[in-house]
């Protein structure tokens, strides 16, 4: 029971300490992500309050059914990129409205992920490798930024890639509202010298650096207010600026998504990979805040809990969300001790949106942007691609393949290629597996690669060491490989092959050394194995393939090589 | 030049003891073929002389391209079948006439496997797994038994998987001609003996093995020769059974494929399959053959000699081709030493293209059906479910996937979800390594799972041995699981990796590694590395990993715990 309701565990020993650690921390969140939510839900091309909406029912229910502590969950700047591609598509088709389809995709999402939680198939996310995440959220980022800039020249532009938007951003230049443009710079300006200004410049002058952060973290907040007074004070609303309006005053509605069979087959795959880039960048936040603490993640049980989060976020008119990494940093930061943390967030985020939304009334759209492309640019990291260069070929392959297929088509197509092409790329590498000729190192008993070590061989004994398990997609390799040794060298009367990196055979594996067995057998060769590990010997004894072998199985390679060595000689 | 053109190898040392054995085998085969060339044609849905045509011109490709000395290249039963499967969807959609389909898949088919061939693709191949293999041609061999049924009882009957073709059969089962039924019977009964009763008979007499196997193998010919005269004596084809009727007396056309890309789009996948799986099936063939003399076969070469038979026999009248496991054996038995046996072969039956179409007017198409019921049912082997099973479950769930799809499907929807299957089912393993906690076996060297054996432990020091190379589909598994570990139990100050088993470490797991270390540092524990290979170590050298581990990299497991013990003691 407190396995799938972790809440059971935390919250018997709730004390008073913590109740006051936890609110602060809340309060101190709660005013960091009114102006985020309201801005990612632009960036998702809805209406303002969905973004607070998001962040009020799916942390309650990530409180009851998440392992972090620490998780902050609402809307993140990836995933609303990612649902505005995935809904303008339905939208352009005419399959159904931008606000219903958002809710079905958030809804989507959340029975995926529910689903992924409850038969434990969170390894899939797994297949996401580093590289191809970190150049899919630089990627991300550098479009988030571009298309966030129709808002601060306030122009139309459009587009889900970089080419899109860069041309319609050219096209439309000549559109430029001044007045917009002026706020916008300014504030992006502003929020780009608080994080690289005036942090420093706190540091200096001696404040800690937990209230450092949080002054920076709150940046936003002074722009937001700033901007809001300038816009009410000169009536620029009235000069074109565009503002962000009327917001309901009122709690999250009841709302329900679409079933329709046609919009959730179209939303499919969107669904799938939202949750899949959501899950996997929420659990590397909440294990690197849970191991501070030396706590536990559970990752099936965050599969459980993010899908909650998002089925709520379908019913009380949300989108997508997922754990963030500012605001969770910022939770932990402000002295969150529990999950309840979550819930006074919610709370607090609630009293806005019941009572404070007139107050936003003014709040220019460019401010809002301005809040995005911050953000978002600290995304932006193209070392992966250095870093992965000096390490592996394929890692960059990867990467390169990922960033410039999510720059030039789009963010779908850009997370499908880099997770096939790593999958090929591995598939590739494990079935042309390193086969070493080894021979023995004089005076010891090890063995060694002939072509890199001086060491003793026998003509008529050759000894292959397979630095990989055998599965199907290397079998064949291998065949031909022993074929190819023996046929050219007429001296050869024994083959030993070394297994001790050997972690499995699979049924393929086996017929193919049962061939090589046969082969050799016609050729007058033994085969034998040395150094076979204990799982692989016990499925090989089932098989009855060591009855058939033409020479012995010796446990170590040593051994196998002074026996036959005798019976030489 | 001599590895792209073997002949030149071969040819120059070519004897007049080799053409006299080449010439006999020759002979033996040409005769075999004729009926059996005539059967594929039926079966892939043309007309008789495409069959033949299939057999000259591809034969002589391989002669000069080939490296296999006994492999005989033309129509066989599989590829056949996946003919017809590609073509009938191509004409019931109206795209192309069927005939000139065939010739450009043969064509598409050619270009795929030269071009594998040239940029040394063969490895794509070895995907195919030998269970996934044995299943799909069994089914395969089920389905085209049913499909012959309709030429055995001389009624109407069409589909490509066996429900449908059950089904068809069903309703035209009031249709039989009972002639034709005979016919098809007893020489379906005759065949059958042939194999089973007369082999051993025969072998009970004492006749050599090798004069018993031809006898066999040319059965065909004596019930082709004795039904053609039985429809010619009585007048049969006027009494209902169909017959072959006039075939062209020609040497093989010069025809070209189609070039609209239509046509060959639609065509692409089937093109695919058929090369790999005609591929995977005629290079273990000649590997088996090329063993018993201690020669060699060059995959990479193989790619090329198929892909130019197959280009061949599209611009001759033919349709797919590759090299045939019974032709192959009979060729091999019959003395043939050089691939000029396949020259000779190939005007061996340019002669009777020529000459003896018109003895064949009469062959009833039962007979040839006859001929493939018999030669497909000894394909039919469900022993593999058995093997598996009992070998290895993911093994067993990729044949038996295999099975259920071709057969309720049909042939592509089958390979190809085998193939995908036992991706996953790798991918899956692989994702979830064996982890074992090991500890020192009392008075030795030696370091085993602690769940297994009686091992000697430290209370703050954690061994863990990875059985697999680290990428990143296994990284986050095992963040997970150290964090499991150490998170659970306070006493716990050092964590040793024991790497033994480890070949490789991806970008990925090396940033799972930094993460871990980050992590356990946070957690006061110190990370080990023991028995690190020499290629990976060199790979974390130049990551600077080592550097920032908080532990150290000890040469052996027993290093690493004698010095961590000490420093406790």
């Amino acid at each position: 029971m407190t396995n799938y309701f972790p809440i059971l565990s935390w919250g018997r020993s709730y004390s008073r300490a913590a109740l006051s650690n936890d609110l602060m921390a809340a309060l101190i969140v709660t005013i960091m992500l009114i102006p985020q939510s309201l801005a990612y839900a632009l960036l998702a091309g809805l209406p303002a309050e969905a973004g607070l909406y998001a962040s009020i029912v799916p942390i309650l229910l990530y409180t009851v059914f998440g392992t972090s502590r620490a998780l902050a969950v609402g809307p993140v700047a990836v995933v609303s990129l990612m649902t505005a591609a995935a809904l303008s598509n339905i939208v352009e088709q005419g399959i159904m409205g931008y606000g219903v389809a958002a809710l079905s995709l958030a809804g989507l999402s959340g029975v995926i992920l529910l689903s992924m939680g409850l038969f434990r198939l969170g390894f899939v996310a797994n297949f996401l490798s580093h590289p191809v995440i970190a150049g899919f959220i630089t990627a991300s980022g550098i479009i988030i930024a571009t298309s966030q800039l129709r808002h601060i020249f306030g122009i139309d532009a459009h587009g889900h890639n970089l080419l899109d938007l860069a041309g319609s951003l050219f096209i439309h230049l000549s559109q430029i509202d001044w007045i917009t443009a002026l706020i916008g710079i300014l504030a992006t300006g502003f929020l780009f010298w608080v994080r690289k200004g005036l942090k420093p410049l706190l540091t200096r002058l001696g404040v800690g650096a937990g209230l450092t952060g949080v002054v920076v973290k709150t940046g936003p907040v002074f722009v937001v207010v700033a901007t809001t007074l300038a816009v009410w004070a000169f009536g620029l609303d009235e000069k074109g600026v565009q503002i962000v309006g009327t917001v309901p005053q009122s709690l999250p509605p009841f709302t329900l998504p679409s079933f329709s069979p046609d919009l959730l087959g179209q939303l499919l795959l969107p669904a799938f990979l939202i949750s899949i880039i959501g899950f996997v960048e929420s659990i590397s936040v909440a294990q690197t805040l849970a191991a501070k603490k030396r706590q536990r993640i559970d990752p099936d049980q965050e599969l459980i809990g993010l899908g909650a989060a998002n089925i709520g976020a379908s019913l009380t008119g949300g989108f997508p969300v997922t754990g963030g990494f500012s605001r969770s940093v910022v939770n932990f930061d402000a002295g969150a001790e529990t999950p309840a943390a979550g819930a006074f967030t919610a709370i607090g985020l609630a009293i806005a949106a019941l009572a404070l939304t007139p107050l936003i009334y003014f709040l220019p759209k460019a401010t809002l942007a301005a809040t995005i492309i911050v953000a978002v640019l600290s995304l932006v990291d193209f070392s992966i691609l250095k870093r992965s260069w000096s390490y592996s070929k394929a890692d960059f392959a990867a990467v390169l393949t990922t960033i410039v297929i999510t720059l030039g088509i789009g963010v779908e197509a850009g997370v499908s290629a880099g997770v096939g092409l790593s999958l090929l790329l591995h598939l590739y590498k494990s079935s042309k597996p390193h086969i070493a000729e080894v021979g023995q190192v004089p005076g010891t008993e090890h063995f060694r690669n002939i072509l890199r070590h001086e060491v003793i061989t026998a003509p008529n004994v050759v000894t292959l060491r397979v630095d990989e398990s055998l599965y199907f997609a290397n079998a064949r390799f291998l065949e031909d490989k022993v074929q190819a040794r023996v046929a050219g060298d007429k001296a050869i009367r024994h083959v030993i092959l070394q297994c001790a990196a050997i972690n499995e055979i699979d049924l393929s594996a086996l017929e193919s050394l049962e061939a090589i067995n046969e082969r050799l057998r016609e050729m007058h060769v033994c085969l034998h194995l040395s150094e076979v590990k204990g799982p692989v010997m016990d499925r090989l004894k089932k098989a009855h393939f060591l009855s058939e072998l033409s020479g012995q199985v010796f446990l170590s390679q040593f051994e196998a090589a002074s026996f036959l060595n005798e019976k030489v000689t």
